[in-house]
């Protein structure tokens, strides 16, 4: 049986991998309602972003105790520390969902995006989504494949935000200023979120391999 | 005389207070870059970015031994986990300086901005460094004044972003769709910067008062 202070760290693992859940159905939310103008799906993503938002205080909290009562070292230490980080980005994550639904509700009941770009936006939500739901299991087991997949998924959408960015700013772009920020903006932050899911990743696989990230 | 703890939390904090200068130095450079079309000021972001990267780890490095060597408990303890995150805003902060930095770069010889969006963004730009050198006193001194100071000009920058937003998107925007894409990001760094820097002051604000930030 797991004595008291393994189990404590257990209950932080199992709150990071309840954040990253809750950061990729916020960003499945927001999409919808960026695709396929689904109103009431934005209106769940702002309770995903409030739950996150206790979640992280809840995290923190308990880091806090750990660290009061436990004094944890060495490997024990650095997860503690880098739960505080990882509750930073996953709460994070849930914003940028947030900044999507929002620009979806603004735009209501007209569409963000022209129809040649839903394509686009729908291979990056997911690769973003997918990001989120792997981190989830990141956190909780530590396995160093699911970090590296995430790290390459997180280039895939940097490189369909520049190509978003190229197409935006070049002669042939037929759908005005108003829809081109937009886009840009859009593209930022789904690029944003995998960002963060990498970041996870990172401290994840450094934290398993007996380093804390950044250091 | 101050105690080995409390020694190592005064070098804690002035760490942080260098890197809140670092950030706002970085913006500084960046500016130049942006709107002087300065070069080697744009080169000197990345040194600056570079400086703040190995300070940040720096900063994981000697909260790790705190929290190991002297097991701190209440505020001091919170003073510890705080450290952590406002390391993490500044690192981030320079990020964002960087951002700025890279667009004017791609733009050389060509200017990013219009004429007449130059005094908008010195402004901008002028209150964002202005936070980012007041985060300096607020982690070094704890003093609320100055808090409440950073989120007051967080909200005017976040004003001027809106502000571009819909001059932007509006019927009378004369300069193209490549440079509104290009304002609308640049509005957003800097409104970002300006975000990473209230968050500095609400922790010091929360840390002060007795209360985790977040929590």
């Amino acid at each position: 049986m797991r004595d008291d202070f393994h189990q404590q760290l257990d209950t932080l693992r199992d709150d990071l991998a309840r954040m990253c859940t809750l950061a990729g159905t916020a960003l499945r939310h927001a999409t919808a309602a960026l695709l396929d103008g689904d109103q009431e799906a934005a209106g769940l993503v702002f309770d995903d972003v409030e739950r996150l938002r206790l979640l992280q205080g809840t995290v923190e909290r308990r880091t806090v105790v750990i660290l009061a009562r436990q004094a944890p070292v060495a490997g024990d230490l650095r997860t503690v520390v880098s739960a505080i980080r990882i509750a930073a980005d996953a709460d994070r994550m849930g914003g940028l969902a947030a900044l999507v639904a929002r620009m979806a509700v603004a735009r209501h009941p007209g569409r963000v995006l022209p129809d040649d770009l839903i394509d686009t936006f729908g291979r990056m939500a997911d690769m973003a989504i997918e990001s989120a739901d792997r981190c989830v299991d990141a956190v909780r087991t530590g396995h160093l494949d699911l970090a590296g997949d995430i790290r390459e998924r997180d280039d895939a959408v940097e490189e369909m935000h520049a190509d978003l960015h190229r197409r935006v700013v070049g002669a042939s772009w037929p759908h005005g200023c108003a829809v081109a920020s937009d886009v840009v903006l859009l593209g930022r932050f789904y690029g944003r979120f995998a960002d963060h899911a990498a970041e996870i990743a990172r401290r994840v696989r450094f934290q398993a391999a007996g380093v804390t990230a950044g250091i």
